[in-house]
């Protein structure tokens, strides 16, 4: 069994953001030179989520007004989380509502997604350098 | 190592509905003979879900109407996805927050599975043929 | 490739709590001998998430309150899963928005997770004896 890590940065210069990574992730299965077997892509962080959808820009737009209807940023004060300094705890929801992770198949040598299917990096706390990481199993 | 690769395929008659796929995958575990591993089964679209809870039609009932509640299908009009021609926008919204895929332990030759865990193929923007994904890999 | 299986039992006294499982977890690791690999844990009941976030009670009251907005326990009545018999439809609902289970990268014998990832059981229908599996795959 062969095994493969790596850390993708992000800085994402606004609060809250999409950003494919389909690219980023399938060039570290290339390096891996794994032709069978798992890839997890999970942020390193408890306020951004990975996950598969479209990229599309109004749908992004949708799930923006979505996810901030559910759990909107302000009132600061509306959270407990807030209490402690953070003004956070609305990324914290809106993570868990869009998922930590993802887990892709690789089948000879490719992420085998659909044809629409694209990975992306939510950012919902952003302003500042953050991991995702990409840990491949297989052979 | 060894993997498993198999697609299968649904043609859902109406827009939306829950369809028990833990035979199938079972009967997919079964061909590969992977005993000790891990099973992902994934939706290959991105207006669907394959998530694990009950085969109960009332709690089916009622993820149906949360989910519409949440994000409804009309007004059409209120999603900018649905700009280009699209009328599933709400459809992604759905799969969000039912989920893409389940990992599943394989042991012993079976699904490791609690007794009330079922997988289900969640269809969110149905009539037409989709893909679900099943990649086994272990040993 | 080597694979590990263990069962960790929870009985929380309360209907609702989150318990942090991140120790119980490493411990399995620590136990398999694994060094490289993915480990996955999932809940093997359908009324139950095991998610990542942060230890923080203010956050957990957040989710307390929005989980108990997005679908209210009370009144049993309103939920057509309810007419069997069941009082737990909410719990159904609420663990889909948190997800059923997580996969963690392991790598050099360590859950491979960032500074303030813990692991989280959460439980939406409790005082009564339920499992969680933790299964690791790897070398």
């Amino acid at each position: 069994m062969k095994s493969y890590r790596k850390e993708l940065w992000f800085n994402v210069p606004s609060r809250r953001a999409f950003v494919n990574i389909t690219e980023q992730v399938a060039h570290c299965l290339a390096e891996s030179k794994i032709e069978e077997g798992l890839c997890l892509v999970n942020p390193m962080h408890i306020t951004a989520s990975v996950f598969i959808n479209d990229d599309e820009s109004g749908l992004h737009h949708d799930y923006e007004r979505f996810l901030e209807r559910l759990a909107p940023h302000e009132p600061i004060a509306q959270y407990r989380h807030n209490d402690t300094g953070e003004d956070n705890a609305d990324a914290h929801i809106k993570r868990q509502i869009m998922g930590r992770e993802v887990v892709v198949a690789v089948t000879q040598g490719k992420l085998d997604l659909g044809t629409w299917e694209q990975i992306f990096y939510g950012e919902f706390d952003g302003k500042r350098r953050k991991r995702v990481l990409v840990k491949i199993i297989g052979e």
